[in-house]
């Protein structure tokens, strides 16, 4: 265990915030050409150096492609060193100007959907550009940072509200319907058992390459239809539950090789759709709706259970809903909003 | 609510594990100058366009800091347009290469630690780098990406594993002792209540700017000494609980404009250390520590102890451990992993 001081932070995460602030206090940008940060300091005019002309890599520590950063194991002359790179944010006010000038090569060409590598400054890509064009009002509306609200849902809001908006949106699970009875992704498929009472399909999740095993992400979906969530979970699906939990940690050591120490396994509540289903992810991986305001662990869920059969319908669960989405609106239809602010 | 398979993904994602994808394909690159991937479709060596130089911004419509990204609303002559600009992840396999060639200008320097701008290729810097030379053998473990384990905590386990590595790490509370006694960082109190058992200090976090109300995070501690985490808490604390929650909430809301529905309030466990404290983050600040196998919300906590004082004495409790860890030693001295693979 570390000592003192040192352990109040998590010292070795990427210098995202030091440099948003470094950012907001950084004052216009007179090169048309930048797409990036000029911070405050560098107007020190510090001399150029070489150095890293020595460096010679030993090992890369550590990697991560979502946020763009590197850790390195080098030497530099007789001696040791770490590298840690990271790509710079973005220098929002200057990117209207920035994207004039910079040049592109087409990587992809679909209807109104492109795709670049853009070159600003130099012979380069350093990034990316998707092109959505002539863009419609739901183009700008799903690319929109939507605000986010904590709904914290009572038994008493769930039946008032959310259920209502569950039963009105008539969603179809033809879709899930598909792949429970094999009509379509049926080679997909890792595990099945076909009982209707405990039974349940595991496939891997679209979002999931298939070969990445650090990014590792199933879902398995149960066969008995009218789960709409864990809401409706009581002691009786006891057996379905245990069941998914065994056979598909089983199953992921089978085929992948990943034992169930590495993997995450967890609802969703609110789930994106109203059939029951579980995702199994790898702990390496930092899936999108782990959040604790999100993701509902299996194994808690059969312990709160145990313990009390009634425990989903009794307790009240903490979620974000986010403006314009179908339970946001209900929420607000029915006063939930105003009555918070009162 | 959307429709159909859509609703399958989160589609508004930056495009990290398709490129990751892409990056496995990729076979060399002979550009020595090059820190950045060469996809193989621009082998088709496409014609460079200058497709953005109409290009007008309207709005900025999300930002992400973390992920180098940012979508823009624009128009593009007569019609409008949505842009996604993301950085490109390291070529990692050319990353030695990259180094040993690109100019650097040093932006800070204490001791063995420097930062640089680095400028590969052209004469704008995409890129910061931190050094650390002559780097000694903790500093590389410090940097090395350690093998996590999920452990699943039963009330046994805690007693004869983990209780016994929280009483012989011998870990110091002075620095909490002296923020609770204002002889440090009084000036950075936000909320303080003195009661000595109800009562409690709240500060920024020091991994908090202050400035951007959206990555906000900020630290509860309490004045009650020798409650080390939620597995200590039972009814008796519900004063105390309530208290902090209701008194740190609305200090938030004065002091920062931020409302309650905006406020993930968490403890960690396991905790960074030993005396209780709970966690005070923006909901749209994906702070670390937030996944479901560390996050544990107060909100579900005061629920739990509501409707059994006793549920975190007996309940299982799920979080990772990483390799050297003091803890992971010692679930190894007492054989857990031993056992888990037999």
């Amino acid at each position: 265990m570390k000592n003192g001081e040192d352990l109040r932070s998590d010292a070795d995460e990427p210098d995202t915030k030091r440099k948003k602030c470094e950012d907001t206090e950084t004052v216009g940008n007179d090169d048309a050409h930048s797409c990036d940060t000029i911070p405050g300091q560098q107007s020190q005019h510090s001399p150029s150096v070489f150095a890293f002309q020595d460096f010679k890599l030993i090992k890369v520590l550590r990697e991560d492609a979502r946020q763009k950063f590197v850790t390195l194991h080098g030497s530099l002359g007789p001696n040791d060193a770490v590298v840690l790179l990271e790509r710079k944010h973005f220098d929002v006010p200057s990117l209207e100007k920035c994207l004039r000038h910079t040049t592109c090569e087409e990587t992809f060409h679909n209807d109104i959907y492109s795709t670049f590598d853009v070159f600003s400054g130099g012979h380069i890509s350093h990034m990316k550009a998707t092109l959505i064009h002539p863009a419609t009002e739901k183009h700008i509306a799903k690319y929109t940072e939507r605000e986010p609200f904590v709904i914290r849902e009572t038994p008493e809001l769930y039946k008032r509200v959310v259920l209502p908006c569950i039963e009105e949106s008539k969603f179809s699970f033809q879709w899930v319907y598909n792949i429970l009875e094999k009509k379509t992704e049926s080679e997909r498929i890792v595990v099945e058992d076909p009982d209707p009472v405990v039974g349940f399909v595991m496939v891997p999740d679209i979002k999931w390459d298939r070969k990445n095993i650090e990014a590792l992400y199933l879902i398995a979906i149960v066969h008995q239809h009218n789960i709409r969530s864990i809401r409706d979970l009581t002691n009786e699906h006891l057996p379905l539950l245990k069941n998914v939990l065994h056979k598909g940690q089983k199953a992921i050591q089978e085929t992948y090789g990943v034992t169930s120490d590495k993997l995450r396994v967890y609802f969703h509540y609110q789930p994106s759709y109203y059939h029951l289903h579980m995702h199994f992810t790898h702990v390496k991986f930092e899936a999108p709706g782990t959040d604790a305001l999100r993701a509902h662990l299996l194994e808690d869920v059969i312990d709160n259970i145990t313990l009390n059969s009634e425990f989903y319908q009794q307790k009240t669960l903490s979620y974000v809903v986010r403006e314009n989405d179908a339970l946001y609106n209900s929420f607000q239809d029915k006063n939930y909003f105003r009555k918070e602010s009162e």
